[in-house]
């Protein structure tokens, strides 16, 4: 048991590392007056959304917690607050970070490309580790109070409630200020992205923090914390006993440090690009070096080798995923040629290329499956996904690099701070969107073997060693189970419809209705625009979030706990493969604009550009709505699922 | 076995009729030399067509027929000839006579109304009484010589394979032409419809008769074999002995009959939709007064309420497709409001909406499915597909009637017989695709308990009583099985993407370099269009036909047969999801443009329209190319899986 000290030691290092960090960003300058005026504006944007955001999550977990008081038990609901409450302060800390940090990596760019990399990244990294260190410290507390891993279910309920509801608000949110600001911004009215006269852009930025940042932050969260759990629970239950429950911390623990240590790589400065990768690339070689000895001093080598699989599948996957979005490469360069002929064949081709692309990175998951799982049994799923884990607090970093780096060039532009600063900020971010795809690449990687390990945990825990597919209520549970994520992606997609309409009319109104708004006489009206993605976001999230967390409950109760896993096999399956689908087709839509726009068939203001932007723009929702929502939801069915477990086997109606 | 006789009889009373129909509108007249010289046209493109696909089964044939011969056995090697010729010459007699009625009903039409809807309908029932003439004599007679409905396996898996190129073929071939014409034609050049001046016209004509016409008849001949060998082996293996093996023969026999009185129903005449609609009642209901004495006699009560259910099963889907599809209903009319916003928001939007509706459909057949087992076990199923193919022939004669109709407006327009006519055959037209809505819900539910039949007829066979979720090997079956179906679908809209670019190329380039083209005094050279559409059919088909029987003979020979149990699972579910989502997606997309056009937010030629014919050819080849690819996928797997299913059970890889 004293072993847990390293857990929660590492926990607090990365927590103070982080405070460390955030005090460095916040006594950077914010530069001029207009610069602190747009800043401000997206600042109170993202406040305002994620404070009425936490107020429906709050509302739900009161209710939550009250219900899992009466019929789970107390402790239940406490540890579930607690997950939901540790997942939105870690998703805050990183939220109010990259708000301030924008604007000061903008003013930074006015000194140096080097200065404006280490505020951004230095922004990036309070979200990275902050998520790392309370996800980390969350669970070796209560694992430390309740001496058992099944304990941590509820925790992790509550993260991923917290987790989905802010993937589904947070991309409803951004995406209906994006769509909506592209269709009149770019294609009706003809003036660039980030163009102050257009009052969706404010929109779009804050679309950025809350989709982007507290989004992903959540869900990596989340996701650290479902693999844990399920590393815990199957190798206690597998024969490793508390060993098997403690080598995982270890790992995390491991993780934090080289994570630490890579920070200091990639502020070091020099080309963006190669800094994050370098710094990447480091932290994941001390990890794995420190996964060798603790290996060697608890487990066995073949655990070790287990360990590395999980790092080599997140590579493998970014490797494919670069081929199928990459514009260097021929998927991608079809999409464009097809754009030729308008919009509709470019976009048949990109959802043929999407649905294919399908194949190879199941045929990677399943091979590290399979191997994992023959080289130490049904323990290898989950610690392959543990050993992931170490990347985590860089991936996370890296990625709220991303829209820190995005925002300041939203803001050096409707601050014009000349084309010097802005050549420095467009290097910073390229590199964001280029670290983008690598980090989305582990984000499905990372789930969808969490998910594998969750499944293993819940028969692992539930104690039964078969479920039969030839079984019709265990047919019906696939079924139903393959269902849901197609649900849930209808009504994201649905709702960034409807926001998206809602924003292109209040667009069109007021440069309509605005007098002297096109020739910069007057100012647009952005709060309404920030409204009107908030309110659509607030209204839409509610449904697939209770279809998460009733599902697995109803078919449990209804059908027994054997069609409950029927239920989490199907919804997996068809969860990662609409996944997979939907980042590539969108972000090789995406990349398909860029190739022309980058000279290719003619550039940009052809009509070929034109369907491309509306390929883009189809996309938009897919990659960073429906398909990020998918892994949030499939973790959410499946801790639900272990918590009422107990509870089926018991009760079951038919 | 005597009870084998009123199989084969009714088979053969089916083929008879069928000679009969085909005399009748043989004999009719085919109008002006201008009439005859479009119809030509069309006839000698699908001629060809179906002439260069059948070569390239032909030759898959021979092969595989060679290897099944060394492989298995020769009788196998025979039966799977047999059931792929078999096929071919029922999609063969239907299209011949579809491509002669076209032109007859158009001529037909001068006279008046009820003349054409006899001509444009016998035409289709001639394939519809081929399909089910040819398929239960093919099934009756195999089982009579080995008295054993594992033999007619073989023939199945032959059926399959037909249908499986007829489908991928055909609709790459017609959604190729379709797309190429109207994106030049009505998006670019704002010419109408099926105008002679478009290149692609004829093509697209084909292209209605080999999709529709072939495709429909070959996959609906494979579901209807499909369904009897899951009856039969599950009857005979459930305790039924051969009565569980007659009973099915013993129901599509009463439905053969019922089919051939409710076609004298259906041309009686008067407004053709409900003349349709009164013939698919008046079958149904014959065939269950039948059902009801048979089940009195054979089995018992529960089992007549089971072969019901298949029937309501249909009836419901019907329903819930309308709604999601009728531009009368909420979830279009959404689609074609989004429309005003541009292109991407209506995408969007009806791709939500397409993904949200597979779960009433889901659940429907979640509960038929569960019921039917209930009531008497796994032979349940069965049982209640085989009830619903008292259907198939009315069903094939209505969906073979819609491209004769459509055909026939073409001609009429081609050859300006006036306004008068071109009503008439405008009226035949639109019942044509009201009933098509129909037939397509019914082919889809058909279809997916056709595969959950196969499916449990393939552990009823294999004799395994567990196929375990919990066991690594079934998962990564799942998966593999899961993403089979997306691979092919992704395949299939990129091949049609490519077609669609050479037609569009094709037709460009003729409207610039043929002078008097668009004044009329030119001709345009539509065999070159509907070359391009043929050469990069037979180039595509063979990928996902290879993939369909290669994949279940790997996992079976690699992980063995539990994983290929997971196989065949995953494929079914994502399998029907995909196919429901597009068919929902591609029709609400057509019905919503078509909303727009009938006058609503302002009708034809406004951006709101231009936006929904983007939308709508985006849906084409979804609709009617990959997803209709689906079921015969599937299918073909389940049978291929089952023929081998022996050989797996000794020998296993890993």
């Amino acid at each position: 048991m004293s072993l847990l000290l390293f857990p929660v030691l590492s926990g607090l290092c990365a927590l103070a590392f982080a405070g460390y960090l955030a005090w460095r960003v916040q006594k950077q300058e914010a530069g001029t007056g207009k610069m602190k005026e747009v800043s401000e504006a997206i600042r109170l944007g993202a406040n305002a959304f994620l404070k009425r955001m936490y107020r429906t999550i709050a509302i739900f977990v009161v209710i939550l917690t009250a219900v899992f008081a009466i019929a789970l038990e107390p402790w239940a609901a406490f540890a579930f607050a607690l997950g939901a409450s540790a997942t939105a302060l870690a998703a805050y800390i990183g939220m109010s970070i990259a708000v301030r940090a924008n604007v000061k990596a903008a003013n930074a760019a006015r000194s140096g490309l080097s200065q404006s990399l280490d505020v951004a990244f230095s922004g990036g990294a309070v979200m990275g580790l902050s998520v790392v260190g309370l996800a980390l410290l969350g669970v070796s507390i209560v694992y430390g109070i309740k001496q058992d891993p099944v304990e941590i279910v509820a925790f992790g309920t509550g993260s991923s409630l917290t987790a989905l509801f802010a993937r589904v608000g947070g991309g409803i949110f951004t995406k209906s200020a994006d769509v909506g600001a592209d269709l009149v911004g770019k294609v009706e009215a003809g003036i660039p992205e980030d163009d102050p006269r257009n009052p969706a852009v404010i929109a779009d930025n804050v679309g950025d923090n809350v989709g982007d940042v507290v989004g992903m932050g959540a869900d990596l969260f989340q996701t650290y914390v479902a693999a844990l759990i399920a590393a815990m629970i199957v190798g206690t239950r597998a024969g490793y006993g508390e060993t098997g429950a403690v080598f995982p911390l270890l790992m995390c623990s491991a993780g934090i440090l080289a994570t630490i240590f890579g920070t200091f790589i990639v502020r070091a400065g020099g080309d963006p690009y190669r800094a994050l990768n370098r710094g990447l690339l480091v932290t994941a070689v001390l990890a794995a070096t420190a996964f060798f000895f603790l290996a060697r001093s608890f487990m066995d080598m073949n655990s070790f080798t287990v360990t590395i699989l999980g790092i080599v599948l997140a590579l493998v996957i970014g490797i494919v995923t670069q081929y199928y979005t990459s514009y260097h490469r021929r998927p991608v360069q079809t999409i464009a040629e097809a754009a030729q002929t308008g919009p509709a064949t470019s976009i048949i081709t990109g959802l043929g290329i999407g649905l294919a692309s399908a194949a190879p990175v199941i045929l990677v998951i399943s091979t590290v499956t399979l191997s994992a799982w023959l080289l130490i049994g049904v323990y290898g799923v989950s610690l392959a996904v543990v050993g992931m884990h170490a990347m985590t607090g860089m991936i996370v970093a890296a990625d709220s690099f991303g829209p820190i780096a995005d925002n300041a060039k939203g803001i050096a532009q409707m601050s014009g701070l000349g084309p010097e600063v802005e050549e420095r900020i467009d290097r910073l971010d390229s590199a964001g969107n280029t670290t983008k795809a690598i980090s989305k690449a582990f984000a499905i990687s990372d789930a969808s073997l969490a998910e594998l390990a969750l499944f293993t945990a819940f028969f692992a825990y539930v104690g039964i060693s078969v479920i039969n597919l030839t079984q019709p209520r265990v047919i019906v549970g696939l079924f139903i189970g393959g269902t849901i994520p197609f649900v849930l992606c209808g009504w994201i997609l649905k709702s960034v419809g409807k926001g998206a309409f809602g924003v292109v009319e209040e667009v069109r109104r007021q440069f309509r209705e605005i007098r002297g708004l096109m020739t910069g006489k007057a100012k647009p009206d952005c709060a309404r625009c920030v409204d009107i993605c908030t309110r659509t976001a607030l209204a839409e999230m509610a449904k697939p979030v209770s279809l998460a967390v009733i599902s697995p409950i109803a078919v449990g109760f209804i059908l027994g706990v054997e069609a409950l896993g029927g239920l989490l096999a199907g919804a997996v399956v068809s969860g990662l493969l609409l996944a997979i689908f939907m980042a590539t087709t969108g972000n090789a839509w995406d990349n398909a604009k860029k190739y022309i726009e980058a000279g290719n068939l003619g550039g940009a203001g052809t009509p070929a550009h034109k369907a491309a932007v509306i390929g883009d723009t189809v996309g938009d929702p897919l990659k960073d709505a429906a398909g990020p929502s998918l892994t949030a939801l499939i973790k959410t069915m499946n801790t639900v699922a272990l918590l009422f477990a107990p509870y089926f086997l018991q009760y079951t109606l038919l």
